[in-house]
């Protein structure tokens, strides 16, 4: 991971939740940057989502810089009043550790809902993550915002803007509760280029469309999703509109998406469902939504079965117009259903052969109109149900 | 499981797809009966499904007649044109052999979707079937139409009506791809009661929208699923409008839709959902529905888990009007939160050990209105990802 001038990281063992690893992360951004977010629209979203989100609205202050504070092993989602007190506690302990106004720090938690969040161990704790920030410190981040996570999540990009160079780099934690309805995760992505933050808000929105909100693991919406992006200026190249800076970060959104989906709780294979020749893009999503959330696929995967009927029934539910006659599937190159039936050439053990891949893409040709939609998902195993049936013992 | 007077049963093995039991049946109904019935609304509906549709909206005859044929092991769904033909071949052989227009014949198929239905096997049995037509035959044709059911479902009632008795027996197969879009499953109701097929078929939209138009298994939505009552009024005494009638019919639906519950691949556990408070019952119902379908709720329940940070995610996510301080949750009879936190009052061992239960109920009141929603669903196992990770092998 390339290190981002304008940014230094720090995290340390906190004992918010876990023991023996780190869960508190600090990252200190420059004075003048840029920062832009999305985030869950959960009716029961966090204390610090909320706090975050109001933030974000508020004008900032050119000289002071920024800060995110981030813990793991406790959402502090509905946990009432004493939430809205520990977001607040976090910041004002952050802004005087940075000398920053307590509206540039931007708090997340990520862990069991409904438990009281023992702020007091983050912010006893904010001496040494002030005292111990360096610029290349982002992996030991990406590791102490993991929860159910099975490895840390990073990628990075730099692209050539004017001939000078600008880096991009991001972060994410999310394995389970991830569905599309806003960001799915926690993400923080930094870069040194130069982009004022109305830009860079409309940037990352669209970009978020294509990536972290066109995946799903099990459907069900974190109330603490957060995606945050920091724009240090400090490489002084001016990326507004700029083509190149859009496809590098949209690389790095998708790239860590991706990541996120092969860590979903249980996951053995990765799914990626192609919908074209909708009637509307709007339908071509709601036909990759119901495919990618439906249980009898997702175990269809899991058991290696070709079983294209249970796409055709998840295309039934879904909402969208569709018609049976008009219909084909496709699972890769292979040509499996049209016409309203299986196609002629079509031959299981092709299929089953196809299915033993970790990888698998189910294209779903409607036929109607112009209307795509691309999602990600993974399928459902006994590992699912391990982990989420015990999740807290 | 009463006679119902002016309908008999018959039931044979046919070899459609499973060996050695029986998997058609065919009830056959007096003429005079009023025929009702309400149908997936998947748009991936099967040949069958679509065809019945059309039969309720035209004229009966009511000189003749009527028929019900079914089999299990092959759903005749996305089987193009010879889909549509396999049905009026086989509306064609009841009619013939009962000697009953076409038009009064309504099938359905259920099983693995997208294979070609061998109708000649169901056609080939038509003779056997009209041979051993018997008013006593209902179980087996409730074993008849199971598929990966682990138990025949069968409900009845009786009730007197201005000093007659009106019998009601009903007859249910389903336990997979069960969700509350439409009647989620097959379902046969009879009574000798007399009432007008748009009485009936008002009466009978009614209560399916409060039995198995509220449960939910997978989420997962039939391309077959289809509801049939036939009335004979072979009893002599019309129900349109008493309130006794209707509330027996509740019973038997709400009964049988419970059985396809607990039935649930994989279940072990039986959780009913009650939302109260809500801004609207269209609002309640969203909450009870994604409460209801979380993979997240349902395997904290098969792990006993008394997770209501899930309840609440659920809440969250169901895209109702909800408000974090308001907010009340019950498990049993166990407060375990509201205004926006847990309860002072509560005890973890107390819910843990109420989890343990084989019923379960969880309330949530959303402290808003007087929206309220009432919805069933089962647990998520192993043994759902076992059986449907193979069903086909």
């Amino acid at each position: 991971m390339p290190v981002i001038a304008g940014v230094q990281f720090a995290a340390v063992e906190a004992g918010v939740r876990y023991a023996g690893r780190k869960d508190v992360v600090l990252a200190s951004i420059t004075a003048g940057a840029s920062v832009a977010g999305v985030f869950t629209t959960s009716a029961t979203r966090s204390a610090n989502v909320l706090d975050c989100q109001r933030k974000l609205h508020a004008a900032e202050d050119p000289k002071h810089g920024f800060a995110f504070l981030v813990n793991s092993g406790n959402s502090n989602a509905f946990t009432g009043r004493h939430g809205d007190a520990s977001v607040e506690r976090m910041c004002q302990a952050a802004g005087v550790a940075l000398g920053i106004p307590d509206a540039h720090v931007y708090t997340a938690s990520t862990g069991v809902i409904g438990e009281r969040l023992p702020d007091e161990k983050i912010t006893g704790a904010m001496q040494q993550l002030a005292a111990t920030l360096a610029p290349d410190n982002i992996g030991d981040a990406a590791k102490a915002i993991m929860t159910t996570d099975t490895f840390p999540k990073g990628a990075s990009a730099q692209v050539q803007v004017d001939g000078t160079a600008v880096n991009i780099a991001g972060i994410a934690k999310g394995s389970g509760m991830i569905a599309p309805d806003m960001a799915t995760m926690l993400v923080y992505i930094f870069t040194d280029a130069r982009i004022s933050q109305p830009a860079l808000q409309t940037l990352v929105t669209d970009l978020n469309s294509k990536t972290f909100n066109a995946i799903t693991v099990d459907g069900d919406t974190s109330t603490s999703d957060t995606l945050l992006i920091a724009a240090t200026g400090v490489a002084d190249v001016d990326v507004e509109g700029n083509d190149q800076f859009a496809s590098a970060l949209h690389e790095v959104m998708l790239d860590l998406a991706h990541q996120v989906v092969r860590d979903g709780e249980g996951a053995s294979k990765f799914v990626e469902l192609r919908v074209t020749g909708a009637a509307s893009d709007s339908d071509a999503r709601k036909v990759a939504m119901s495919i990618a959330n439906s249980p009898l696929v997702k175990t269809a995967v899991a058991g290696e079965d070709p079983n294209w009927g249970r796409i055709v029934m998840a295309v039934g539910k879904s909402g969208a117009v569709a018609d049976r006659d008009r219909l084909s599937i496709r699972f890769g190159d292979i040509l499996v259903a049209e016409n309203g039936w299986v196609s002629p050439d079509y031959k299981e053990a092709d299929a089953a052969a196809y299915m033993k891949n970790q990888d698998i893409i189910i294209t779903t040709d409607l036929g109607l109109g112009a209307g795509v939609s691309i999602m990600w998902t993974c399928d459902l195993t006994h590992r699912y149900i391990e982990i989420n049936a015990d999740y807290r013992s």
